[in-house]
This record gives C-alpha cells, sequence and structure tokens, in this order.
C-alpha cells in the first residue's frame, strides 16, 4: 500500500508532518509518497533513521494556503503540493491521499481532480464528533452549505459507511439533526430529508436534537454543512471557554491550587477525550479515491493518526462499498 | 402597571409560579392578574401573606400543554389559562403578559391575538445566552426555521433595541452566525442577509463564527430559528456533557474528593453563570405587546426573575421603539 501525503499543508509543516510520516512508516506495512519542495523534504528527513526504500519524494515547489480562494488554487497552482499529490492520486500513483492543508481547496481539489463517484451528488467533509462514550460521525462538517434532501440521504449512507467498516461501529445509528424529535419538526430541508432517510437502508432512528449530540445519541450525525460547521465549531468554542473558566478557578486561590493539583491526572484524562489528534483525520466521502483532511494544528501524533485512519480508509474499500450502495 | 402571568404553564406550575408571582409584587411595584383555575390559585395564595388588593384572579379551566398542537390549542383551548391571558393583554387589561408554558403555542397566540407590529414579518423568540464575560442575546431561537434574509435584518434590529433599551448594553455588537468571518462565506440566507444587516442602522460587526460566541464576540446573536435552536441546546448539551464528567472525576477516588471539596465554592459560581434562572425569560419580540416566555422549568426565583425583565421590557416602551425604527 501506498499513501501519498501533502507535506506542505497545516501550521506545523512541514516538521512536524514529516516527523509524523518517519513515524508512520515505522508502525504501519505502508510506502509513503511525500509531496512538497524537494529539499526542504530532505532537510527534515535526514533528521531521522528510517528505512530509505520506503519513502519516495515527489517535487512541488509551490504551497496553497488558507488564504488562497481554493477553487482558483486548485485551477492556478499547477505545482502546488496540494495539486500535485491529487493528480497522482488520481493517476493511481499511490491508494490514497492525506493533507493538513487548506479544507475548501482539498475539497474543490478532491472534485476537480479526483472527481465524484457515480451516483453521488455532493462530496462531503466527514469528521469524528467526540462524545462522553466515545465519539460519533459528523456528515457533513462544513463542505455543502446548501443542501438538497437527496444530498442528506447520501451523507447518511456514506456516513454509516464509513462508520460501520473503518471506525468498526456495527449498524451504526442515524441520526438527523433537528430541532425537536417529533416527525414533522423542523426547516423544510430536514422535513423532506427525514423520509428519504427513512425509506433508505440504514439504520436511521429519526430526528435527534443538538443537546444530545454530546452525548453521542446517534453514531452518525446527518446535517447540512452550515448547521454541521457550527455544530463542529461551537462545541470547541463551549470547551474552550469551560476549560479556560475551570484554568482561572484552579489558580484563584491557594485552596483552589491544591485542590486543581489532587484532579489533575483526572482532568488530563478530560482533556485527552476533546483531543482531536486521538481521532485521525477527516475523509471527504463521496469521491473516487481516499482523501483524509489532517487538523491544520496537527503535530507527528496526529498525522501518524490521521495516516492510520487513511490506511483503514483504504484496506476496507469504502469507496466500492459506496458506490454499490448509492447505484443499489 | 399591571402584568398578566400565565399560572399554569409550565413543568412547576401553579405552585413555583404562585410564588414566585407572591415574590414578586413585594419587590416590584406592580400589580398582577393570576390566570387560571381559580379554586387551585386561591388555595396556592392563602399560603402567603402579601398585599390581597395587588393581586387579581382571571379563572380559566383549562391548561395548553406541550402535546398540544400550538396552533390548534390556541384557536380550540378558548378557556386555557394562556389564551384568556393573551386576550386580557390584547384588551388593554393589562400592560404584559408572562408564561412558563409551551414555546410553540405561546408564539402562535401571540400572532394569532396579540397580533404582529406593522412592518414586521415575523415574530421572534429572543434568549439570553450565557458567555463568559455575561450574556448574549440570541435572535431567533426557534420561531422561523426557514428564514428570509429581510427577517434576519428585522431580527438584528429588534434585538438590538432590546439589549441596549433593557439589558443595557449600550451600542450593542450585531453579528450574524457563520462558518467564518470573511465577506461571502455562508450559505445563500446569510449571504443575502450580510448586505441587508450591513446597510442596516444598527452597529453590525459582520459574520461571527460559533467557536466565539461562547465568549461573548457578539452582543446580539443573528440567526434563523432553526440555526439559533440548536446553538442554545448544543451549548446546553456541551455544558451538561462537562459537569456530568467532572462529577464522575470529583468522585472517582479519595484524593479527587478532597479537591473537589476544595474547589467546591468557586465550582458553584460556574455553575450559576450558566443558569437560565438568572437571566429572567425570553422576550417574544415583534408582537404588538410585551410578552415574554420563563423557562419551562422555571421555579419561584425565575418566574420572580422574568417578571423583572417583563417590568423593563414594559417601562422602557420597546414596541414603540421597535415600531418607529422599522418603519423609518
Amino acid at each position: 500500500m501506498k499513501i501519498i501525503v501533502d507535506s506542505m499543508g497545516g501550521d506545523n509543516a512541514p516538521i512536524e508532518v514529516i516527523k509524523g510520516i518517519v513515524d508512520a512508516i515505522k508502525e504501519y506495512k505502508i510506502d509513503i509518497i511525500v509531496v512538497g519542495n524537494e529539499e526542504v523534504i530532505n532537510r527534515e528527513l535526514n533528521k531521522y533513521d528510517y528505512p530509505k526504500e520506503r519513502i519516495e519524494i515527489l517535487d512541488a515547489k509551490d504551497i496553497i494556503t488558507n488564504e488562497d480562494d481554493p477553487a482558483l488554487a486548485i485551477r492556478r497552482k499547477k505545482d502546488s503540493s496540494m495539486v500535485v499529490g491529487l493528480k497522482a492520486l488520481a493517476e493511481g500513483k499511490g491508494d490514497g491521499f492525506l493533507s493538513a492543508g487548506s479544507t475548501g481547496a482539498l475539497l474543490a481539489g478532491g472534485l476537480f481532480i479526483v472527481k465524484r463517484i457515480r451516483g453521488i451528488d455532493r462530496a462531503a467533509l466527514t469528521t469524528v464528533y467526540p462524545t462522553t462514550n466515545g465519539m460519533s460521525l459528523l456528515v457533513d462538517a462544513g463542505a455543502n452549505v446548501d443542501c438538497k434532501p437527496e444530498y442528506l440521504r447520501q451523507f447518511g449512507l456514506m456516513g454509516s459507511t464509513y462508520m460501520e467498516n473503518v471506525l468498526g461501529r456495527q449498524n451504526p445509528k442515524v441520526g438527523l439533526v433537528n430541532i425537536g424529535t417529533e416527525v414533522g419538526k423542523g426547516n423544510q430541508l430536514v422535513k423532506d430529508s427525514y423520509y428519504l432517510l427513512k425509506e433508505s437502508n440504514m439504520n436511521f432512528v429519526g430526528n435527534i436534537e443538538a443537546r444530545t449530540l454530546p452525548q453521542g445519541e446517534a453514531d452518525v450525525i446527518v446535517c447540512d454543512g452550515f448547521v454541521g460547521n457550527i455544530i463542529l465549531k461551537l462545541t470547541e468554542g463551549v470547551a474552550i471557554s469551560f476549560f479556560s473558566e475551570l484554568k482561572s478557578i484552579f489558580t484563584s486561590n491557594t485552596k483552589s491550587k491544591i485542590g486543581a493539583l489532587l484532579l489533575k491526572p483526572r482532568m488530563k484524562t478530560l482533556k485527552n477525550k476533546m483531543d482531536y489528534r486521538e481521532y485521525g483525520g477527516a475523509p471527504l466521502l463521496g469521491i473516487k479515491k481516499p482523501v483524509v483532511k489532517a487538523h491544520g494544528s496537527s503535530d507527528a501524533y496526529a498525522i501518524k493518526n490521521a495516516i492510520k485512519q487513511l490506511v483503514n480508509f483504504i484496506e476496507k474499500d469504502i469507496i466500492n462499498i459506496i458506490e454499490n450502495e448509492i447505484n443499489d
């Protein structure tokens, strides 16, 4: 198996990305094509001791940044690490692609270069959503801000397939994000989507309220990309506020400081639960090849975990399963 | 000033509602019309010592519950405490109305019985959103799940007026909930709304991301009712999960128990910050008379605070200000 990795995308590229690649190659039975500026890559790789024959470099001098217009950048920055990597993927030079770079550009590149699976209307960004009893999968996390009911049905189907096969949740419960659990609740989009999801061949559990998402009420959370992005970012925002409030409580006086010290080991566990790095990356579902987006602020550990998820994605042949299910 | 209170709505009605009424009448210079089953009300009132001439009873034998279809209940349950109370309000028997009953029914009743302000397209449910530096105001919190850009402009205008005059925030910052801060981001609704809000006579600060809402980035949070309801409920859900995780950490072993004990007073402050009871009720903005919805699980303290907010709402003549601004 050969994985293509964009070494230039993300806040900590290339240093942490390349460290993650080296760690991954030691742990998993894979070869890696590293895309990016050859000199920079060689300089970083030279820091480590690793099986040289299993890492190949694909030179690309340009970089797509978060400031670039995604669609324009994919069209014009032909020599960027992301475009060169995605082209290599489309041409079959590798089995999957990983990038921690611009989400919008990766999505645009996935659509323009790798192309959609036949029968799929929209590709979706699919993110792990940490919950108190593990994790759920959120589809769509921000790729499609204006949706039709049929898209939401496909999100449910793709999410369900991924959750079962890659993340190992048997017969995953698919829930539709709504403002109430009763049938007939919600805006026009979710009202119409409800029936499509219900008639589909998946374990659809109906409407779910946002209040129950953090407790893992559904394994696969279906919503349009506008709502999905808000769910993701609001959860992060509330968590950040909480930890900052706790920090100010824990350091407010000597008594509190002692209390905090006694609680420290357990608090660490809670923080880890919320840590995106533990959960690998976010797959782009609906395109013809496996592509995973790693978090923009990924360190080496997060990159290694995202590579592991990509390996699973490829091994389980998810693209074929989705294609068969959607054209059933 | 005379306030009309539905004594039969809410999980703790009528006991806590009537206790709240008695507490409010001792604290504020108001008279109250209590609507509901006269016998039950008298039985409850007899528990307390209060200035009898300032409380009047308006008999209504029926009750609208959360199980009722809102619009149907308002049309058919003519003798319900909510319908009788709203009619008394519309006829000028009192200056404002408070209920902890069904939100949907209160909204339907507000529209059918009290009617919309001229120039306002949709009435909005407006809720206080607790933040780390105080609170913001969220409009719409769930009344209008499918919106047009003009509605969102009106939500901003009404929210801004209320925030400045009733909640005392000078020149409040109005933000539009979006998936990024850049102009041109978002779904069609928010893209179109952006320009309407920008051209309006309010302190519009542009798009705001959900991540920054808990830190109070905007004083007035504008969004459609579907997104607003999700923001409200997800924030609640994440907070519930957090406190339940903390609880299990705090009780996990002796060391942690001692730590928790040392932190207890400060933790209490954090919990209070998230407590809806501190913030009074949720005004219905856009109808011709002041109506406030108290939280369904309100106790006497929450009812008293909601009455206080209603008093402010009336004193500041918000309806007239909104009517003048919208028809300017």
